[in-house]
């Protein structure tokens, strides 16, 4: 077994999910490892990792929509609040999903599901470049 | 280090926890991998995996009943409902467990802990089959 | 590639976030591994692992409110109650984060973010000791 990584950036032009399967796949399609583990971390505590249904834009701003109702802005609810009202929601937002996840890859091909895209789940209103660490294990 | 790769096809009866432990620990078994990591991975986006206490029963009612009142069904609340008032909730508890588990395995054996049992968790109505990858990678 | 296991044992002097970044990066530090891909499992059912902000105490406090509200104590709400009040939202703030995270490291450091700090987010009123399985692979 041999392993390769990569710090992917990408930056989302507004909060809530970018698809990144694209650049993803991009990645893992040049590596001379054919099957494995592809695994992403997503090296922020605002930001998130979310692996989703690909095809209905609505499943995607319903998604935003349960996020942003569950973790709400709000004067006086949270006692962190240094960078503005999305700060603490993006945090939670964050705990809420995962920074990481791992999906096989045989044949050269993501092993994901028909309609599972890969997004990054930014939660900040102001997005800044993020990183994604990309590592592949296999051979 | 080797690695070894499995689809488990699974259909859980009805909505909810459906313990796959045994099919697991079993695939694990007949492999001729002793130590190393174990990953799962489903391939859905209305469907996810937890590990959760597998003695008591009634902590399952209250896990899939806690589950549906944080992603209620409801005429109204979601946009994207073109596979029925479970569809939208299906891909809200999705994003708030896991698609993907990875589970250290040890002289053969799983090392996750006394109460732990893995368990695909079926958001759906009307279950379909599930594909799970199991990814094994070790000496 | 190589592999190396360990279990790290830890215990919460109370509930809520107990940073274990120090321990954890300790081992890795410690290994004849550089490069590769670091798995914790947290074999419990109620406690968690936890990648979050580890400069604000405001952030962690925030946090602990936010998941003790998610997941509320109560007479009556849970059909579950054997261990106590606290028994079963500890299940479920258990499933709404997660029992196993990976990093990956690079040169012999964790590649996690400035502000990432890896905890284990204790959800019982009177913590026992916990056992988080440790797994480096890689060269």
């Amino acid at each position: 077994m041999r392993q390769a990584m990569h710090v992917l950036k990408v930056r989302a032009k507004r909060r809530g999910l970018l698809e990144i399967t694209a650049e993803v796949r991009q990645w893992v399609g040049s590596q001379s490892i054919a099957s494995g583990m592809l695994t992403l971390f997503c090296r922020h505590t605002s930001a998130s990792l979310l692996i989703q249904e690909n095809a209905a834009p609505a499943v995607r701003r319903d998604l935003e929509k349960f996020f942003d109702e569950l973790a709400p802005e709000g004067a006086g609810l949270y006692e962190h609040d240094d960078e503005g009202p999305d700060d603490m929601p993006a945090h939670l937002k964050t705990a809420l999903t995962q920074v990481q996840l791992s999906v096989p890859v045989m044949d050269g091909r993501l092993m994901s599901g028909t309609w599972q895209g890969i997004y990054l789940f930014e939660h900040r209103d102001q997005p800044s470049s993020r990183e994604i660490v990309l590592h592949l294990a296999g051979e």
